[in-house]
C-alpha cells in the first residue's frame, strides 16, 4: 500500500481525508492522520479501515522525523508558519509534499535541492491560492495558444455565507479565520494596474473604492482591492498587461458598512484599549468619538461618519450591539481588533446548519486578429453543512488530488512549485467539475477601463 | 577655564554658541564645536577668541573619546539616535551631558550608573520637549503648593512661519525638518484622556478632529493630537487628571486641507511608487485616483474626496502645483512622502529674509477650594532671521542655560533626568525671559469638556 501522512486535523481538512478514503481500495492507499489532538485525528479516521489516526506534535523532532520517513507523500495542513519543518524533514527522507498554503521565503529557498532530488513540493494549491492559479492560467494558456494577447486580468475570490443562510443585514458571516477578515487590507497600499498605470488606494479608503459583479444565478456582489495585485504578474506570464487586479467578493452594501469601523479605528491592532475587559461595547464604540457631557455615542457616530439618518447602514451597526451598554468586552489588554471580533463574533457565526459559499470571479481581457475580447469565467461552490463545507472542499479537494497525481507520478516537475503548468490544472480542473467545482465561461464584450482606446 | 564640548553644527546650534561665547568672559569658558564638517564648526566658531571649531566624526571612536575627555562639560546637538555614543563617552570619562532630545531607552538604562558616579545627563531640555516641560511643571507645580488638584492639562506646540512671513495659502512653512512635517501622526492612533475617558484617534482622521486656539495679538490657531498624551501623564504626577491631551498648532485651515493628501495616501512611508523618477505632479496625483479615459484629474479628486468646487481648499491645492504635467519628480523609487515632500519644499522652503515663530500654548484646569478654575499660558517666540530662528534659539538657549549651570553647580541632582524640577525650571525660565521668550498667563473660566458636570 502507498501511505500518505497528513499532518494537521484542522476544518479543512475533512474532505481531504474523505477524498483518499474513497479512493482507497481502487488506489492502494493506507492514511495516516497525525495532529496534536489525537481526538481531532480521530474523528477524521473515522474508524476507517485503511486509515490510522496518531498524536504527531510537529514540534517534536523525532516522532514527526518518524511519521515522515514511514510515509510515500505528505500533505501538511499545518497553520502555514509550521510547513517549513516538515519541508525539511522531507528534503532528507526524499519525499514530496503538498501543502495549500503561499510560498514562504524559506520554502522557496529549499527549490534547488527539492529539484536536484527529483522530489515535488506543490503549494498554494487551496482554493485561494489554488483553484484561482489553476484556473486562471487554463483561460491564460488557451487564449495565448489561439495567439491572443492578455490585456486585461483581474481575479476575485470570496469566503460567504451561502444565500440559504444568509439571515443578517451584511450578508456575511465568518466562514473562515474571522481574525484575518477584521484585518484585511492592513499593511500597506492596495497596488495594481489599470490601463497601464499603476494605482494605491490607502487602507482607510479601501472599501471605498469597491467594483460589482454580476454571477448569473447568485444575483450582485461587490469586491474591494488585494493589497498586491501584482504578485503573480511575472509568474503568469503577465509583463505587459494593462489592467491586473485581485480583489476580494463581499455582498453589495458590506465594504460601505465595513468602512463604518475602519474610519473610527476600531480594525486597528497595534495598541491595545485601556481597561478593555470592563468596557461595554457602547463605551468600546464611545472611545473613538469625542467627549459630550450630553450628546449621544449614536448622534456622535452618525455626526462623526455622516451618516444619515435614513441610512441602511445604521441598521448593521444596530444590529451588531455597538451601542450596547449591558454587553461587556471581557477581553483583557485587547486591540481595538481583538474587541470587533468579539463583537461580530456573536452574530456573525454560522450555526449549526447553515452553509457556507465560494464565490470566484475571472475577468480576461485579450487582443485576437485586431479584435478585444472578453472572457469572464465564475465559480460558485456551496457547502454541504458544517463539516463539509464548501472551504474544505475547494481547499481540500485539490490539495489531494495533487498528492494522489504526484504519488501516480502524473505529476511530475519537480522543485518548490505552485499550480500553473498545463500537467497540473487541466486533469485537476477536470476531477474538480465531478464534485461540482465548475466555472462558467461567458463571452463579454471587452469592457476594460478604456474600451475606446481615449487618451486619458 | 571651563571647557564646553558642543558636538554638532546644525541649524539649531548657533545661538546655543552665541550664548556661551557671550558668557565666555564672564564664566571664564573655553568652546570647543565638534562637527562631521569642520566648515560649519568653523562658521559657527566665527573666529571668536574663546572659541576653536574642530572635525569630529562621532563613529571615530579615538576621536571621539579624545574631544570628550578634554572637555568638562558635553552638549551633544547630533541626531537623537547618537546621543548614545557620546553619553557612554561621557560616563567613562565622568562628564555631565545635556541634549535637547527625548530620553531614548538606551539613555534610560544608564541613569543607575550616572547617579552612582554623581553626573547629569540632562535631556529633553529643548523647545518640545524642553520649554513645553518646564513652563508646564512651574505652573502645576505652583497649583499644587497653593493646594489645588489638576483636572485639565492640555498642551500645544507649533513651529510655524512668523505673520509678517506669511505667504501662501497654507499659512504654513517649514521652519524644520521637512520630513518630520509630512510623516507626523504616523505610526498608531493617538490616544489622549477627556473628562476621565481614554480616546483614540485613528491617524486617517487626526486632521479632521482639531480643536481652535486664540492667541492674544496673534489671531486664532488649530491643533491636531499628539500620537502620545499620555506619554508624561506619571512623570508630571497627573495619574488622577480628567483631561490630558497634546497637541501640534497650525494655522486655521491647515489640517483640513493636509488632510486632503493623507486621505489621498500622498504621506505614505512604506513602500514606493513605481517609475516615480520619471513622473510628473499631475501623475503622482493621479496615481491615488482611479482610472479614467475621460475624466480630468481635477474632477477625479473633487469627487473622491468631496471637495466642493466653491471650497477654499482647493486653491491650496493649486498652489503646490499638485496637477501640473511639466514638473517632474525626479527621485527614484520614492516612497509618496518622500515625494509630497518634494512638492511641498518647491513651495514652503522659508527665504532668506523671512522669519520663523514658536507658539506654545497650555491650559491648566484645576480646582481649588471647590471651585474649578482654568489659567491658560502663551508664549509666542518670532525669529530675528535665518541663522537665530525662534526655533534655533528655543531650542539652543535652555540647553546652553542648562549646561551653564551644570557646570556652575547650580543644577545638581543627578541621574538622567528631564526639565521638570524645580531647581531646573526655575531659573532657566526666568534667564528665558531675558531673551523674550515669555510665558502669558491668563485665569479663565473653567471650560473643560463638561463644566457642569453632565453625566454623559
Amino acid at each position: 500500500m502507498r501511505k500518505i501522512l497528513v499532518i494537521g486535523a484542522g476544518k479543512s481538512t475533512a474532505v481531504l481525508i474523505k477524498y483518499f478514503q474513497d479512493k482507497s481500495v481502487l488506489e492502494n492507499l493506507h492514511i495516516t492522520i497525525g495532529d496534536i489532538s489525537l481526538e481531532n485525528a480521530k474523528k477524521l479516521a473515522n474508524k476507517h479501515p485503511n486509515t490510522v489516526a496518531i498524536r504527531l506534535d510537529v514540534f517534536d523532532t523525532d516522532s514527526r522525523k518518524e511519521a515522515i520517513k514511514n510515509a510515500d507523500i505528505i500533505v501538511s495542513m499545518l497553520p502555514a508558519r509550521f510547513h517549513i519543518e516538515v519541508a525539511k524533514d522531507c528534503l532528507s527522507y526524499n519525499k514530496s509534499m503538498v501543502t495549500a498554503s503561499y510560498v514562504s521565503p524559506e520554502m522557496q529557498e529549499l527549490d534547488s535541492e527539492v529539484r536536484k532530488k527529483g522530489l515535488i513540493f506543490m503549494n498554494e494549491i487551496g482554493v485561494d491560492p489554488g483553484i484561482d492559479h489553476m484556473s486562471a492560467m487554463q483561460v491564460i494558456d488557451r487564449i495565448r495558444n489561439q495567439g491572443g494577447k492578455l490585456i486585461l486580468f483581474e481575479s476575485f475570490t470570496g469566503g460567504l455565507v451561502a444565500p440559504e443562510s444568509d439571515t443578517n443585514l451584511w450578508n456575511y458571516k465568518f466562514t473562515w479565520n474571522p481574525r484575518n477578515v477584521v484585518v484585511a487590507g492592513q499593511g500597506g497600499a492596495a497596488e495594481f494596474l489599470q490601463e497601464g498605470t499603476y494605482k494605491y488606494i490607502p487602507y482607510h479608503k479601501l472599501f471605498r473604492r469597491t467594483e460589482f459583479l454580476e454571477v448569473e444565478g447568485y444575483g450582485r456582489f461587490e469586491a474591494y482591492a488585494n493589497r498586491n495585485s501584482l504578485k503573480y504578474q511575472k509568474i503568469y506570464g503577465l509583463d505587459d498587461i494593462l489592467t491586473l487586479y485581485r480583489g476580494t467578493i463581499r455582498r453589495v452594501g458590506f465594504s460601505r458598512a465595513w468602512n463604518t469601523f475602519v474610519q473610527l479605528g476600531m480594525t486597528a491592532d497595534d495598541y491595545t484599549i485601556a481597561n478593555s475587559e470592563h468596557m461595554s461595547y457602547r463605551d468600546f464604540t464611545n472611545s473613538f468619538l469625542a467627549y459630550s457631557p450630553t450628546d449621544s455615542v449614536e448622534l456622535k457616530l452618525r455626526h462623526y461618519l455622516k451618516i444619515d439618518q435614513d441610512d441602511i447602514m445604521w441598521d448593521k451597526l444596530l444590529e451588531l450591539d455597538l451601542f450596547n451598554p449591558n454587553k461587556k468586552v471581557q477581553i483583557a489588554n485587547a486591540t481595538p481588533a481583538q474587541i470587533l471580533q468579539k463583537i461580530l463574533m456573536d452574530e456573525w457565526l454560522l450555526a449549526e446548519d447553515e452553509k457556507d459559499m465560494i464565490v470566484m470571479y475571472h475577468k480576461f481581457g485579450y487582443e485576437l486578429n485586431g479584435e478585444r475580447k472578453q472572457i469572464d469565467a465564475t465559480m460558485v461552490s456551496i457547502g454541504d453543512d458544517q463539516t463539509y463545507t464548501a472551504m474544505a472542499r475547494t481547499v481540500g479537494l485539490p490539495v489531494a488530488m495533487a498528492a494522489l497525481r504526484i504519488l501516480n507520478k502524473k505529476i511530475t516537475t519537480p522543485g518548490v512549485q505552485i499550480p500553473i503548468a498545463e500537467e497540473v490544472y487541466t486533469p485537476i480542473l477536470k476531477e474538480l467539475e465531478e464534485y461540482g467545482i465548475i466555472f462558467k465561461e461567458e463571452e463579454k464584450e471587452y469592457l476594460g477601463y478604456n474600451p475606446d482606446g481615449v487618451k486619458g
